[in-house]
């Protein structure tokens, strides 16, 4: 057992798992192989420590925006009886960093922005009583919604959109 | 987009990251086949409400482990100046069901004591300022160490030789 600061084995592990990411898309944030992050879950070897600090970092921000979220939302839910929320969420990387670029510098990947939603769901129905749906967002169906009405793709509209498929 | 009640297909699959289950796993949970999971998942049909139920269950018994052991770790450190403290894991199935019986009914699997203790992990950093480390039995390591002092196996016992991991 190592005396060194830093996770062991069965945290990275557990440290991926909690944020939905799979072995090799550590690596991608890590900047290393896949066959590095393996090794380290294995305890073949120490886990290196600026990949555990990013994953780290990236858990603050995903509990920042949590935070921050949940905030505006029982702001929100103070002057409205109605205590279901639609919440947009991304099923692929492209979408995603199509309509997050802002995002990606400090989530990367959409299944981190999809953590944070899940995260944020969990919150608000334990601390507020308010009901969040994550929506995937569909391309197509949300193209045609802005067609029918003239509206130009803005984080409000894809909202509207996402409220409308409740 | 589903009207009913109950988590959609992408919820589905942040619900069991967080709980660090394979399909497979939630397959065995919920006593349904992999490919209803998996079409659940992929949003090709709804997933059973007993089944929700259960996890959600499951969810809310961990939350509720993580409460608990955090306020019995608060405690334990009013006195106590040293703020790491070691946290025996499971790292496998049968590890798990042979010293911790009495947690099969309400946390069948390893995977979901394991979530629990992360999520102690990271609630007793954030709220506490103490440093858990998770620490997998190693059976034989364990079985060494008491033979060396006559100790017999429990739960006190377990916790004495994590400490000694450290």
């Amino acid at each position: 057992m190592s005396k060194e600061l830093g996770f062991n084995a069965i945290e990275m592990q557990y440290l991926r798992h909690s944020l939905a990411l799979t072995t090799a898309q550590v690596a991608e944030i890590g900047k290393v192989s896949e066959a590095d992050v393996i090794a380290w879950e294995a305890g073949e070897k120490p886990a290196h420590m600026p990949v555990q600090k990013k994953l780290i970092e990236i858990d603050e921000a995903i509990e920042m925006q949590v935070l921050n979220t949940c905030d505006g939302i029982e702001e929100l839910f103070k002057s409205e009886p109605k205590r279901t929320l639609s919440f947009v969420v991304y099923p692929t990387q492209a979408l995603y960093a199509q309509y997050n670029p802002e995002f990606l510098g400090t989530l990367p990947l959409a299944e981190l922005y999809n953590t944070s939603a899940w995260r944020i769901k969990k919150e608000c129905k334990l601390m507020l009583e308010v009901d969040v749906v994550l929506v995937p967002l569909d391309f197509e169906s949300y193209k045609a919604y802005r067609e029918k009405d003239g509206l130009k793709e803005s984080r409000e509209n894809r909202a509207k959109w996402a409220k409308a498929q409740l």
